[in-house]
């Protein structure tokens, strides 16, 4: 007896959420059923590289078509920061030369993330991961964006937002300059060891240790810190506390920009930080009433589930709510089982 | 008749003030007459590479002995952001190649900003360059630092700080998301020509011109728009105002930093943020004087001055006021002389 691929109903499509710090790619039928999946490595071709990124992508998708048995997908959505700009077949000839069939689209990872939180014809998401963008949306394509600047010029309210702060809170403390906090020792024990050197005159050494550490890496990477943030918040820091409003007060500013009159249309919340703090998610909540909003308020955990509702409707398949219900909970376990393993 | 040098009052010592956007060199004698000066290309090491500091600093000192006619220096006092932390030798070999003699010493730059301003035992220096950074001096000499941690961690209410924050305010102001600012308009004129490429959906082309403009250059570049906060802030720009007010606020907390209880004691600002922007100068005043420090507060222009204190007293030359008064005022001379050519 040969082994044969299971039945699926047509078209067979591939999502991929491609992450600055890691890519989830899924197989889905046309009625929603999820035949493979597969998390792998970073996948943003500005933050990691166009061909590191293409390599990550392609051994994910490569794993979830895998996954499913060898599955022959229609078409490829590609969800990422930054589509609308990325550089032209980044992706394409890598994909062809892991004999990965279909038509490849990148798809903005707003409109991937609001998608996996809403089907509301109007509506807004808010990401926060290690940058930061709001945008509304109107059938599911984003009309109006702001922030999304990246780390020197924007991204207020980001992960690396939150970790620069952090940082410099600490420098401060440790410097005299600012109030204790107790964020200093977490950051100073998440340093690599250092070897205590001589340092300058008149500093205490482990500002030595801070400095190096900090300008030896690109500066996205102090968004590693931002979690720092969050534990010492919920200890009752105050330092801690107010970078966290003030990140809540920024992300409410971003999404402020692109809001319409329709303040009862659903804001759907994604990314690293407002998905997986739950105190970043429950600050904004409360900063986004205290401004008057009243729409409905959902947390994405990520893109896969948007980009395959993108992927589908773009073979032309209408996508219900059963549908995309049955994407959801299908990825929900595979990712269970994912985890288990 | 061979020419020779003029009758100079041993020892002659050479002066020169390394700075991260420009160097000055001096020739001194013993009883503080300026024999040659010279003016040339950013100096310091970590800001602008070894080779290339090196090379500015050896051809400034090169013209400043020219003009003195030949002069050979006994001592060269170097001062430098980071002189304690300096790579070893990073200037030795390269004036030693030029033929340059004498015994070099790096010397802090806020030592030598302090001396340009004052000659009191106890007192403090606050210096706003590309970084900032202050301290306390005993005998002449660094006892305590606050800040200077550079762009990352640091440098609160400096050049670049200062730059930073308007091109963020700018950016804000262009995506909606903050106050409409006249620096914005400044700011865009101060771009390179752009292609006036494409841009992103729903985003005003010149944001496209400012982010690509932002991060083709390295980041300390920015202190180059802080010259717009003080222009639009005496025009009474709310915005360009509070980047001065909270760069105030931040430059008295790194000096608060280092107080003792002597708040009589002299202050010496410094830099090229606050001796060239008298905005900044008077409202760093105001915030000390409202924080209750009744100390003499004198602007340095740069820490040529100092510098020559300093190589004369490591040749073991008492130097008193009336010899750095004649310094600071031959140099005053040559500096007009050579504006004016």
């Amino acid at each position: 007896m040969t082994s044969r691929p299971a039945r699926t109903a047509a078209p067979t499509v591939l999502a991929v959420d491609a992450g600055g710090s890691s890519t989830r790619a899924a197989v889905v039928d046309g009625l929603g059923a999820v035949l493979g999946y597969a998390t792998g490595a970073a996948g943003n071709p500005t933050s990691s590289g166009r061909e590191p990124a293409a390599a990550n992508v392609t051994a994910t998708v490569r794993a979830a078509l895998d996954d499913a048995g060898g599955a022959a997908p229609e078409r490829i959505a590609v969800a990422m920061a930054g589509a609308s700009t990325a550089p032209p077949d980044w992706l394409g000839s890598a994909l062809a030369a892991a004999s990965v069939p279909g038509t490849v689209a990148m798809e903005a990872d707003l409109a991937a993330t609001y998608l996996t939180g809403s089907r509301a014809r109007l509506g807004y998401a808010v990401v926060s991961g290690t940058g930061a963008i709001a945008a509304r949306l109107v059938d599911h394509r984003i009309v109006e964006v702001s922030d999304g600047l990246g780390w020197l010029v924007g991204d207020d309210g980001s992960g690396f937002w939150i970790g620069h702060r952090v940082l410099r809170a600490v420098a401060a403390a440790l410097d005299g300059r600012g109030p204790a906090t107790t964020m200093t020792v977490e950051v100073l024990g998440a340093l690599p060891p250092s070897d205590g050197g001589a340092g300058e005159v008149g500093r205490p050494a482990a500002l030595g240790a801070l400095l190096s550490s900090a300008y030896a890496e690109l500066p996205v990477r102090l968004a590693r810190f931002a979690p720092i943030a969050f534990g010492a918040a919920d200890a009752g820091d105050a330092v801690a506390l107010e970078i966290v409003a003030e990140a809540a007060r920024g992300l409410a500013r971003t999404l402020g920009a692109v809001l319409a009159d329709d303040h009862d249309a659903p804001i759907v919340l994604g990314g690293g930080v407002l998905a997986g703090q739950p105190r970043m998610a429950d600050t904004l909540r409360a900063e986004l009433v205290r401004r008057g909003l009243r729409g409905r308020i959902v947390i994405a955990r990520d893109g896969v589930v948007g980009a395959a509702v993108l992927a589908l409707e773009g073979c032309g398949i209408e996508v219900d709510e059963t549908v995309v219900e049955r994407i959801a909970s299908e990825l929900e376990e595979r990712r269970r089982a994912t985890t288990a393993t």
